[in-house]
């Protein structure tokens, strides 16, 4: 094992660095829970799958030169071993699990095998009975793969070293620097991913060479370049308007959200102020005008796209899980590059009602949309499953585009990374999770156990259990919902703000500090201009949104017409909470439904409405459900 | 010219039947104004362009046996030729002018070229260097073109006679016929459209054969036995359900309705009132559920469908040009299946609001998608841009898929059909244009002259110019809209209810009957389980949807702020009207949009907004638009 602060996916010169996985280890709670499931169950689940699809023995096939017939999975397929890679990379290098290495050493094989002597890496274009080499590159995710391969490596370089993985990124992210480098073709993919690979392998390599091809992927976009994909247009894949002259995110929502962390990274490797003041902006009006309350991104299905301004249907939100993952893949950079606690908010938002939300309990089916308003209950799936569509309302084993899984199990698999940041001497607990803490702080160890039952209840107990003998200052982010915050520290209780709670008592071993924060349910209003949901509240506890679901509504009572009585607010209730609430006796209108006065219809007297965490909705079985609720 | 009466597009046995072109010559005004304009104007206009694109050739090269190489246009593209030739054998048969004869005489001998010996006729399957036939029914749209073929025919059948079209034609539902035959294939169209050509082209000819093959296509639907296409399931082309067994319209829009109006057909002819109580039933529930104001259908763009119950959202409505038609289809056959006055209301909504919002006022450009929300102004096109997309917003030349401006062709060259039904000795006006009727009753003619600047002003003057000698039963349609409409008939005014006015008054030459239908502006609320449009209002006049254009907010207002004031009813200005109204200052806000408390943000004063009819936005250039306006 190297050394620990270094097994971060994200390492950027200079300012705060994340934590190491080995400086924290979870101890169960909410993010251990997720975190181990993912071990044992979810990462052998994608391998499984993968293996049973044929999706790895692709590989196999190029290597042994039977590539004529049909090739099963998608273009881009070839992504999913990839990120399985760097989730298995991350798991042993968290928990030095024989398993994961041998899994991930087996995989590292059967990849390298099909590598072409030029360092060429993909299994569905160049060889015999396949189109060649880079002729779509709108569509052919040939990039995309590579990148997702890069990122792969950067994990084993950071976790092991170098070994076979990183040799046959090496020779790939080579190949890419010469068939589009400066004086090569003036390409992009139409799936940006190769962007954020080259410059996060280049400064796990210190090689400049990739830096540079990241900065001129980066360049190039924006300039209409990419053949367009019938009924799409150049917004669909970020290739309208130069990265630096955007104003928002707009298009298919993972590849506007991998392009700007890319972007990130290229414009703090070669100090380009305005391209992250450009980044920043997009962050900035699109979490104000495209996000939604969950944290989600991605309101078409269409394109699998943002909409316009305001446009945020909670019934056809898509949210995309990866989205949600990326999202947090550009706040994380902007956060290491500005250090604007905003961005720590906006990822807690997205891991508690995106991420947290798409793997089933048993961490072996995944939702792929996060809508906020079911209005039926979707069709159940069995285990054996393929889901053919993304549409939201039921968690599948698999998919047919099965993008999620494996973006799931490397985030699972290396979540401490986001939970804190070191920069010097200033430690800053940013995600909140029981377990142990051993930041290495100048050359000595900041020890810390936390304990904490977050998000079911406010308090974070942290204990100093070893101190360097210099000064740390120890900061607690409070989140930007945490109004009423009491930081107890040297037995004197304090009321924190938002934002950066410092602890100014001295960390000795023994000493101990507690975050209070208020996680009592509250409502949560929208701006007036997002039409969708005009007329409605929707019930917050701590960073967890809630929501109803069918199978809670007391008799009598319908999901299309509940309406909370505002007068009440929300009582805590078991992890979610209650409201008061009326509704309509059933569909009583007929006709179209549209009417120069409408006559009230008879209404289910007012009574207690629960509602419970967003993330865990559908979990007992198929249901309706919705998040805002329309006001009395 | 055959008998007047016979030159209708749908002509089931028994029942009132509708107006023979002939019937009914408008004089300017509303629908005479389109009609004139599509004979001006669109139906050279989409001569051109397919003829520009290449779409007309590709008939010339299967005559020549020159399929090899590329094939410009879609795989359904021949349909478009065929709706096209359908609207000019309509515009010869109401108007007698040559040159769309002599188009449509040209057109034949091309597509009568590329008829393979055994009756198979399409451009894109079945030669050398194409797949071959019927390969893939789910996407292939063989029959669907064959399907447009008969309607062509049947307008040259009923308004010229059996000619080379017919005998084309014949010779193509004979092989369709031999092909999926009770002892053929077992096998269905993804795209309905062949059910109801055979039907009524069985009609003209009186072939049971075809009303037979329509019977079994209709009755083989929705057992899962089209190969699913990717990213969507079988409700997509409405092969889940059984059409007999469904409830609502889903999946869609245009394939739902095409399906269901050649379900109402084969149910007529076969005296199968199950199969029509089911469509009648599913008409009611997605009248009820799945509508829009404006008489759209199509919830949304991803898969150009029906959405759930409620889902509604005004921004992406797809409402497509199209599914307007299909909608008016179904309606009609309704209406003569059954004579409820509820299906010409509905025809009538959609008429104004629907299919007159498509076509440029020099019906040389068309809105293919027909939102109720655009929430900013769309890019302008050129007079010679092809629309890749079919987003809201701007009225194209010309779509990459271009099923709507034919389409238009073909409803406008024959809208006199749909304006009045007879039925024995009883005639019943059901859609009100200025123009001189002349219908067979009987043996004789009853002669009117119908004045009114409807749905201007709502007064309707019928003067009786001839009447037969026997009695006639004149009866009017009273809109459900028009609450306090008059009749006046022998100098005596009565209050007339929505539904059927009958005139009492005896029909001597000289007579006058005055029907005075309420166009006073008047607000329009939405049922509360319309979540998209909770809180908001709308305004109508008569028949008219109105909008709020951005280009007509007064100084200080922006459209996603608009704030109406309920407590003032609008008033009439020129051809819409005028309501009280505040706005926000515009994007105050900053963060993410939802808050514990919302800050009410500063607001612009009550002010005057004006509202233009909808079918005419967007006539002054690209704007921001909505119909449904926010309650203060």
């Amino acid at each position: 094992m190297l050394d620990d602060t270094a097994t971060v996916p994200v390492d950027p010169p200079g300012g705060p660095r994340g934590l190491g996985l080995g400086e924290f280890r979870l101890d169960g709670g909410f993010w251990g829970g997720l975190q181990d499931t993912n071990t044992a169950a979810t990462l052998r689940h994608c391998l499984d799958w993968m293996e049973r699809l044929g999706w790895i023995a692709n590989f196999d096939r190029v290597a042994r030169s039977d590539t004529g017939g049909e090739r099963p999975g998608w273009q881009f397929s070839d992504s999913e071993i990839y990120k399985l890679m760097e989730a298995l990379a991350w798991e042993h290098g968290r928990t030095g699990e024989a398993w994961a290495d041998e899994a991930l050493t087996a995989l590292t094989e059967r990849v390298a095998a099909a590598q072409d002597d030029d360092g060429y890496l993909n299994t569905c274009y160049g060889h015999a009975g396949q189109a060649d080499r880079y002729t779509d590159l709108s569509s052919g995710h040939e990039l995309y793969c590579t990148g997702h391969l890069l990122q792969a490596a950067v994990a084993r370089l950071r976790t092991v070293g170098e070994d076979k993985l990183v040799e046959v990124a090496r020779r790939a992210a080579d190949e890419v620097c010469r068939t589009f480098g400066p004086d090569g073709r003036d390409g992009i993919c139409g799936h940006p991913e190769i962007e954020v690979g080259l410059a996060e392998f280049g400064r796990a390599l210190r090689e400049p060479r990739y830096t540079e091809q990241a900065r001129l992927f980066i360049e190039r976009r924006g300039r209409g370049t990419l053949r367009p994909v019938t009924l799409l247009d150049a917004s669909y894949f970020q290739d309208d308007i130069p990265v630096r002259e955007a104003d928002a995110w707009r298009g298919h929502a993972v590849r506007a959200l991998y392009l700007a962390a890319g972007a990130v990274d290229v414009a703090v490797d070669t100090r380009d102020t305005g391209l992250l003041d450009a980044v920043a902006r997009q962050w900035g009006s699109s979490v104000e005008r495209r996000t939604y309350l969950t944290g989600g991104m991605g309101s078409r299905h269409q394109d699998e796209g943002f909409g316009e301004d305001w446009e945020l249907p909670p019934d056809r939100a898509y949210c995309e899980t990866c989205a949600g993952i990326a999202s947090n893949m550009v706040s994380w950079r902007l956060y290491l590059a500005t250090g604007d606690v905003k961005y720590a908010d906006l990822m807690e938002r997205t891991f508690y009602n995106v991420i947290a939300a798409s793997p089933s309990e048993d961490g072996k089916a995944f939702f792929y949309a996060n809508p906020l308003h079911q209005r039926s209950a979707a069709a159940a799936m069995r285990p054996d499953d393929v889901n053919p569509r993304a549409e939201g309302g039921v968690r599948a084993p698999w998919f047919d585009v099965s993008c999620c899984p494996t973006n799931l199990a490397r985030t699972l698999a290396s979540w401490q990374a986001y939970a804190a940041s070191v920069d010097g001497d200033q430690v800053t607990l940013l995600q909140y999770a029981n377990g142990d803490m051993r930041i290495a702080v100048g050359g000595a160890a900041l020890a810390l156990r936390i304990t904490t039952a977050y998000p079911k209840t406010g308090a974070i107990r942290i204990e100093v259990l070893a101190a360097p003998p210099g000064p740390v200052e120890l900061r607690l982010r409070v989140p930007n919902w945490a109004e009423g915050a009491t930081l107890t520290a040297d037995s004197t209780t304090a009321a924190v703000e938002p934002g950066w709670a410092i602890v100014h008592a001295p960390l000795r071993p023994g000493a101990t500090v507690v975050l209070d924060l208020p996680v009592a349910p509250r409502f949560t209003w929208p701006d007036d201009r997002i039409d969708a949901v005009r007329g409605c509240v929707a019930v917050e506890r701590g960073p967890l949104v809630l929501c109803v679901e069918s199978i809670d509504l007391p008799e009598g009572h319908v999901i299309e017409s509940l309406r909370v009585d505002p007068a009440h607010p929300p009582r805590l209730e078991a992890d979610g909470a209650v409201v008061r609430a009326s509704s309509g006796p059933g569909l009583a209108t007929s006709g179209l439904p549209y009417r120069s006065a409408m006559r009230p219809r008879a209404v289910v007297p007012e009574t207690d409405l629960r509602l419970i965490p967003y993330h865990r909705w559908a979990g007992r079985g198929s249901t309706a459900m919705r998040v805002f609720l329309p006001v009395a």
